[in-house]
């Protein structure tokens, strides 16, 4: 059973040790899926240094059993007293929390039971992705990328933004999308303006920009994506804004590299924005980490003191946003290497 | 502008007076969405007795006054800054924050600034719906129904579960929706008897059972439908199970009403079950409240002590379970009345 959880569970036991902590409580959903491979609201884990154990609600029970069965599954409807049940039967001395994961009040209740916080130890293998997560990765850009491909030449004036939206999630469903990566942003006009725009039902006109900043779900991993393009024949003020918009993205990806500093592949990004006369409309940072969550760790921004590592998955998205008027974004992620980084979304 | 965000932020206002609260943090993306319109990651909430503010990403201002324009919305990268900032340039002397929103971290960073825990306001309001939000939930459930209708005849064996899931969510958005409101579960065969089942690559064979569970989203709000048939001609015991399913969910329907326990609707339908022998096959709770959530208080199962109000939508979906062989549940989406309930996917 060596498969990519097996993996994940062993470097989070290697942290245990290394943080001389004997059970560790995890509730949050996206690194219990990380640790088990599933993806699903309601159980707990309870990882310590040579077992692993899943409390697991009864209906949840046999489905975990199937997908996970390198954990000690434990069927009950009140985990945290099957937890402190293991913990005095194993005798687990050392406890801790992630005080990031658990809401003020558990954190409260666990803290009362003697547990300690502790946190960051999944971020910090959530960070860079392995061999079978990347290729999660890649397929869920791969369907964004087709279905975009499909999708474009079927879009006419008339048709409202969350037609596009409908027909857009459908055709990466049926690619083999488990679902949208976040609520699909199809902005038309002066509604591509707003850099997170709630798709609408507003209709497309013909002669007016169309942003479209999407992606999916596969195997729980996400991809995101971004193209704007002009229905009709596009204006100069368009084509001079999405040129800019694309050499400042072109000029980001070259900067990404294993070693370089976020803050420094922003700064390209921001620099050649300014240049132009445009860096009070680049409202927002240049890129962000995405792996079983959308937005994870590390941020491409003005503020992000991190540097980049080989197999982190990240985005680069610049943006000119001329209110009422339209805007333009275009994203891509990408895959860090040593060397530069592989565009996902191609 | 007297809608129901500007009513829902008044009764607010009202509970911060009746706590000798000055001012709450609203962090939860639920709550937010309750007392603004807004539903969007990324923005803070901070609700004083006469005024509020939205602390907003600059990139979210601009929607976020067109959606909200009875909020005090400043453009700012440094939310908490930001708040601290009008506590003190307003004198708000007694601040509280929900202790079941905040993580165990942010939650003790408000501590150290003097913020004490009070939680249950915004669920205490949310737990009965109001006019334009009890629309919103039956437009969900309409659009659920009718999207059901169209596609049942459409399915055929040698379609797998995730074709059914893709074409599902597009006669949904087609028609309205959002999205959806969980993520859809399509079960057939021997997967029909895992509850929570995760849709597959299964294809659907003739001459066993499906269920579909599933809802979408309609401005914000949920809707949660479930029905189980059987493709080709039903067995004697898939009609037994279905009939018996079928009288113990009618019964927790006529159960419902304001004033009736939740414990006591679980138990008509549980009992029910388990006197026709199959008590230890309905694995899961008889139902849940739902509203801006899939999940909400009250849920209608063996621990929950709390009484069912006028205005409450509960979900009623009993079930039974035949490990390796088929499930079956029924469920509806019903409003809570002064004497029973409406049903609302019909």
């Amino acid at each position: 059973m060596a498969n990519i959880h097996t993996e994940r569970l062993r470097q989070f036991q290697q942290l245990l040790a290394e943080n001389r902590i004997d059970g560790y409580l995890v509730t949050r959903r996206e690194d219990q899926c990380f640790l088990t491979g599933y993806f699903m609201d309601g159980y707990h884990l309870l990882i310590g240094r040579k077992k692993a154990w899943a409390l697991v609600p009864k209906m949840l029970h046999e489905q975990f059993q199937q997908v996970a069965p390198f954990y000690n599954a434990v069927a009950t409807d009140t985990p945290l007293a099957a937890a402190h049940a293991i913990i005095s039967a194993e005798g687990l001395r050392r406890l801790a929390f992630d005080p990031e994961a658990e809401t003020y009040a558990s954190g409260c209740a666990l803290c009362r039971k003697g547990f300690a916080e502790k946190g960051g130890l999944a971020a910090s293998l959530r960070e860079t992705k392995l061999g079978a997560e990347i290729a999660d990765i890649a397929k869920a850009c791969k369907i964004a990328v087709k279905a975009f491909a499909k999708l474009k030449p079927e879009i006419k004036p008339g048709m409202t933004e969350n037609q596009v939206r409908a027909r857009l999630q459908y055709l990466m469903d049926c690619m083999g999308a488990q679902g949208p990566s976040f609520a699909l942003i199809i902005g038309s006009g002066p509604n591509s303006a707003l850099p997170h725009h709630s798709t609408s039902e507003r209709k497309i006109r013909d002669n007016e920009a169309l942003l479209l900043d999407f992606g999916c779900k596969y195997n729980n991993y996400c991809s995101d994506y971004t193209r704007t393009f002009f229905i009709g024949k596009p204006t100069d003020e368009f084509k001079k804004v999405h040129a800019i918009v694309q050499r400042s993205h072109d000029a980001g990806i070259k900067a990404v590299r294993a070693g370089a500093k976020c803050i420094a592949v922003d700064k390209v990004c921001r620099d050649l924005i300014a240049a132009e006369g445009y860096g009070d409309k680049f409202i927002h940072g240049t890129g962000h980490g995405l792996g079983l969550e959308i937005h994870e760790f590390p941020r491409l921004n003005q503020k992000c003191d991190a540097t980049l590592k080989e197999g982190m998955a990240v985005t680069v998205e610049p943006g000119i946003y001329l209110h009422g008027n339209f805007g333009v974004r275009i994203e891509d992620t990408v895959l860090v290497t040593k060397t530069g980084c592989k565009i996902l979304t191609r």
